[in-house]
């Protein structure tokens, strides 16, 4: 029976849980898998605020240098977030050869690349499946099971809170600020709910996605994000009533292959989704991931995209896969090529310019309700290479609304045609502009 | 760079298709792993049919057994399918040390356990991920993934031609045998769809499943199965009209975990699924996995179930997984731990006797339409211990149609009311029974 010594940092709700599920879990885990994984620490800031639980009160410091630097410890796993001192701990980690697991979305998103190759040079395991996707196993997935797999687009409802706001907002008709406090109050949203409705926690998960996806190096710099504060109630229902859904997507594609470098595109927005589509039926606080590529067609994970118990769960899996890993001696087999350095660095991406992309969009405003307006909208539109998919007019006394839908459309001819639009005397105000995704499926 | 030479077993759709995105995979896999997969030969029935491929006609042999006993192949891609002679192919590249990947779900369901507890004694690797889910690398998932989780419920929708079926009976208000001449016409149905439509096929996909989630040795002759030719085009409206599709459902779930020898019950059977739930919009020939555990909460697979170039997807992933592994010489985890019997072979499931499974039911019954019929009825659920949840009564002439939805009930109990019933002279027919899946979801 091999014996495998786990250091924790922190021990908020994930690490909470997971602390529990090592204890509940740990017969289970030596009858299934022959490895018996010992707790050796659990940092946290306080101590003394972990004075009433279940957990040996011995295995809590305060010092998570030290815990790390214990050479009885083989596999660390980090769970404290943010830049500093996470970083700093993993590097101390790699550095002497222990197995790493971390949910560091950030982190990864910041320096993934770095601390990938640094792990491989070492000959250990870096693991951060819980960092995208919650409970759901997306990293292994599109980094093993997919690894010989042609994949141009992985897109992803990567952030419950938000998914929780727009789908409150679809399904009981209410307006975002009602929906966020509906939020708060069940817990779903930080008071500063800022990183997850502006996009940002969606843009550091996308960086990871693409980087896995793609096999490159994109960074969070490299994430052009927009969040849902601007998304209003009658969009929602415009979008309703034309056969959509509004989600917070993160969308990562590849443009170009190249020789050597991915050009690659990864981004967050909302976007209305059509009904049909897969992602359009996940709702609340649950999480997916759509992934398109050449051979396997359309494949979708879904689950819980955050919470104690189902984040742990991951880490906890990860944890089992590098204590196997180390008892059976099994190096990365990155680690083990001769003339690696392709395989042990990704290579950096180029990031395609927003304004090349091509995509549909929905574009709501209000004009004059008088002759000639349509035709001169319509102009601007024609002018600028944008071709128009529908159009419907609603009369709204001396006003008229006109929400369109365009053919997939170059970004920077959309720019343009906004810029013209809002120049013309007729139109009063461009109140809604969203990306439409999904059209465009493959199969 | 290593060079592994494969051996492919079958050349039809999925073997055809693997060979082509080997050829076109190539370099992409070689810069990606530093693996080198090389064609050792490819045995078919009829080397002459194969003459007008773009592969080297050389490869092409029509002696498996030669091609498996080749001491430089390493790896044995078993595409055949049915029992002989894959089984004893597969017997053969084990006891040589090879490892195998393959895609036969019946092998698997009659053999599966007797497979893996060989090859991890010889330390080799048996990979089956096409075998359930074509592209959907479920086995992967629950295998890996979820290693360390308690799992207690893992449905599926296995069979893409019975979905399709299923599919267009809802979407498109046709019948059974209409739906079933469509998918023949779009080769989504054999000219003899038996093993489809009777559930065979979900049945061998289900005793897989139950394997890799409880751990434990489950086989085809476990499986109770029951087809989708029973299903009434107003059995799906009435369905529809109560909030549910109807799907072909593979359910595995753990009855009683057992201090050695899990409880579990596995079974095949059309049900109706209430709409919101993930299941529900999985439509056409699409597959998808929904699983139930005690840390992750929910997680669903969803993709292509069928066709050769994904189904070659997953075949491909896993081929890489076992070239990488013996590259870098890593032997299965359980054929190195000592006392290893238990981790090595999963212990025979117990099955649950059907009559003692709890779950709601619809039924759907043509009774006289006088006074006291409708007590009458009430009164048989109730001596046998059934609760009525819901009923509607549709008016038809000189009859009524009554429609069950039951609470929760022992399935002993529904079939004692369905014999009482059939018993009374003021029931004219009961037309359609199906169970109700997905209303006892735990979050």
């Amino acid at each position: 029976m091999g014996k495998i010594r786990c250091a924790i940092l922190g021990c908020g709700n994930v690490g909470s849980a997971l602390v529990s599920q090592l204890a509940e879990g740990h017969d289970d885990i030596v009858k299934r898998t022959g490895v018996d994984i010992e707790i050796a620490g659990i940092a946290v800031k306080d101590v003394a605020k972990h004075r009433n639980t279940d957990v040996d009160r011995t295995l809590f410091t305060d010092d998570p240098f030290a815990l790390v630097d214990d050479n009885s410890v083989d596999i660390v796993v980090e769970l404290i977030g943010g830049m500093d001192p996470a970083s700093r701990l993993i590097d101390m980690a790699i550095g002497k050869g222990k197995s790493v697991v971390s949910a560091n979305k950030e982190l990864l998103a910041r320096r993934g690349s770095d601390l990938l190759s640094a792990a491989a040079s070492a000959g250990v395991d870096l693991f951060y499946e819980a960092a995208v996707g919650g409970a759901i196993p997306v990293v292994r997935l599109l980094s093993e099971s997919l690894a010989a797999e042609r994949l141009y687009r992985v897109s992803g409802i990567v952030n419950g809170t938000t998914n929780f706001v727009l789908s409150s907002m679809s399904e009981e008709g209410i307006d975002y600020n009602e929906a966020l406090e509906e939020a708060q109050r069940l817990g779903l949203a930080e008071s500063d709910p800022s990183a997850d409705v502006d996009g940002y926690d969606a843009a550091a998960k996308a960086a990871i996605l693409a980087g896995i996806s793609y096999r490159c190096d994109v960074r969070l710099d490299d994430v052009a994000h927009e969040g849902i504060t601007k998304v209003r109630a009658e969009d929602v229902q415009y979008a309703r009533q034309l056969g959509y859904v509004i989600k917070l997507l993160a969308v990562t594609e590849l443009s170009r292959q190249g020789d050597t470098v991915p050009q690659v595109s990864v981004r967050v927005y909302p976007a209305m989704v059509p009904v049909s589509h897969p992602l359009a039926s996940v709702r609340g606080a649950y999480n997916a991931v759509f992934i398109e590529g050449e051979r396997c067609g359309e494949i979708m994970l879904y689950g819980q995209g955050a919470g104690g118990a189902p984040t742990a769960s991951a880490v906890m899996g990860r944890s089992v896969d590098a204590a196997i890993k180390r008892l059976a001696g099994h190096r990365p087999y990155a680690s083990m090529i001769p003339a690696r350095e392709s395989v042990l660095r990704a290579p950096r991406a180029r990031v395609s310019p927003p304004s090349d992309l091509r995509c549909a969009w929905y574009i709501n405003m209000d004009v004059r309700d008088k002759p000639g307006v349509l035709a001169a909208v319509a102009k601007v539109f024609g002018d600028n290479e944008v071709s128009i998919r529908s159009m419907e007019q609603v009369g709204m006394g001396g006003e008229a609304r006109l929400v369109f839908v365009t053919h997939e459309a170059r970004e920077g001819d959309i720019d343009q045609t906004l810029e013209e639009l809002n120049g013309l005397g007729a139109v009063e105000n461009i109140g809604g502009i969203l990306r439409v995704f999904g059209d465009n499926r493959v199969r």
